[in-house]
């Protein structure tokens, strides 16, 4: 894939996780990324959209890539969950609270209004559960099981995210981190796993 | 309070809820609440910003006050958090999705950006944490565990309300109602009150 096009698929997610998708223009995406005018539409005929769908995507990619590396650091996922929890915890601090969630503000502002865009951020909130997803099927959760904390443990990443960048402090997520550790170390002893 | 700036306030805040800060224009402001332009700069003569900040904390107190009568119909803490997430979940999908979460989409955009809405969104979901913690108080939570669960339900739900309106299903929602039952029933035997 071209460096060009990577760059500016690089640009707009951190911009889209900083400042959603209408704070996005394609000026800003142009002057960021550094790449010329011609360049951009050679890349994404169809402008903005277009290129945020993409982007989006990859986010969602690399974002399933990352939660997989870091639940491979504990087996138990009540210990893996909560680790790279408090992993997001530092990284949203040191961003200045001006990164994590690279999806959160894009799904909201377009649920109702793209569709192509919201299609993008079903698929890529869909690879981030399923990374949670395979991390306790492996761990013995029953599918349904796995499938509905999954979606828990995504949802209350967002919810801390939010948290995290709104009042300047990890600390909403790392009471996230621990609630989660919690709710998941049930499933170590066997208790409610079925 | 004038109804015509009421008026203002309440279409800003139905705006941001669809499509956050910067996907609201005052044009669009103007247009929805049927406001001339003069009438909305005598009574906000410092423009979008402090209608947006008025707003937001205008939705923090009317979900605060919503939060409070919700969760009146049960005495535990337990079921009145699944109950009134039920209802949260109800109204996401009958709002077709474009609604639930009235601070979240605004809160991203602006975490490094205005000052004065990132204050806003901060007292904002002070208030709606504020909801919570009174009942778990009242329910007989040591202080340090009604903070830390207000805290984490206002993130799961958050969350809940993200997938819901993303995916176009009440569905995360309720698994939400549902963890966050099985969370608080903990406390209802006394298991981990301190």
């Amino acid at each position: 894939m071209s460096t060009a096009r990577e760059k500016i698929l690089s640009t707009t997610s951190h911009l889209l996780e900083k400042q959603g998708f209408h704070g996005t223009g394609l000026n800003e995406i142009i002057k960021e990324s550094g790449s010329p005018k011609g360049s951009l539409y050679y890349y994404f005929p169809e402008g903005k959209e277009q290129i945020a769908a993409e982007a989006i995507l990859q986010s969602g990619e690399l974002t399933a890539d990352r939660i997989r590396a870091g639940l491979m650091d504990s087996p138990l996922p009540s210990d893996a969950v909560h680790d790279f929890v408090l992993k997001i915890a530092e990284n949203v601090e040191l961003s200045g609270f001006g990164s994590g969630g690279p999806l959160t503000a894009v799904a909201m502002e377009t649920a109702t209004g793209s569709e192509r865009i919201n299609s993008a951020c079903q698929e890529a909130y869909g690879m981030i559960e399923a990374a949670f997803r395979e991390k306790l099927l492996q761990s013995g959760f029953s599918s349904q099981k796995a499938n509905e904390m999954a979606r828990f443990i995504t949802a209350a990443i967002e919810g801390g995210i939010i948290l995290s960048r709104t009042y300047h402090s990890g600390e909403p997520l790392r009471l996230v981190s621990a609630q989660l550790k919690t709710l998941l170390a049930a499933f170590n002893t066997g208790k409610n796993k079925k």
